[in-house]
């Protein structure tokens, strides 16, 4: 067996193949469930900070920073998953609101990705000093990038 | 509006009015989504590794590094996720793999939880010094903590 003389233990084996698609030869379908999945992994964090900011939730400085570090850790994951083939129309037939014109804009949109990238590292910077006026400001700039992307790149 | 008044700005509104659950009041549905989620972008990123290590796709040492320290910066996410009424026959109709058992044995699944965490932050660490056969090596150990995991709380 390959698997053995690779020094990978039975144990691992078994784990690794119980795990879905891999980033080498992802299939249209499974490049969007990953990027939607890290999406709505980044909106869980995202959102309930943006409730302490709206000021829905009471401010809780340590949660704060919590999860916008996890946002800062996860904004750098979604785009991989943005590759030729899985945008709307594409012939896919998954739901996507991503829009074709993605793949006609790449500087643009590879800009757009940084600024989201940039300005979540702020966030999660400012958020550990744990005052609520500057991490409330900064959260709104991220938000913008998120706005800006999607005003040009996702469907209604 | 209260929106307006706290110094977020409409753009920014509109974009946190589109994101979806909070985790500070999540249902049933959300809760388990999120968690799934967040594995499947683990799974994104163990799984290339993981075929590295099998021998099945060429080493990268920068593109190990980077992948390992996205399972190191996701190992602390998935866990949230898991809250009471989230577990298999809890009544939400939601298809679930988690089994109520975790409910009765937080202790331990906590550790399991640490297990994991801990050894995909030394993967992370030893995957920068890009050598194939001590990242592999831990590869597996970070392979085993999940299915030590999997093994009690996981449906088949």
């Amino acid at each position: 067996m390959r698997i053995m003389k690779t020094g990978l233990s039975a144990a691992a084996c078994a784990v690794l193949l119980t795990l879905g698609a891999t980033a080498s030869a992802a299939e249209p379908e499974d490049a969007i469930h990953y990027r939607q999945s890290a999406f709505g992994v980044i909106g869980w964090h995202f959102s309930p900070i943006a409730d302490m900011a709206k000021g829905d939730v009471e401010y809780d400085a340590d949660e704060f920073a919590r999860r916008a570090q996890n946002v800062a850790d996860l904004a750098s994951m979604p785009w991989e998953g943005f590759v030729d083939g899985t945008y709307q129309n594409d012939g896919h037939g998954i739901n996507t609101d991503a829009l074709a014109k993605i793949a006609d804009n790449p500087d643009d949109f590879q800009q757009k990705q940084q600024d989201m990238m940039d300005e979540a590292q702020k966030l999660a910077k400012i958020a550990q000093e744990k005052d609520f006026r500057t991490s409330r400001a900064q959260l709104s700039k991220v938000g913008k990038t998120c706005k800006n992307c999607h005003d040009d790149y996702r469907a209604e």
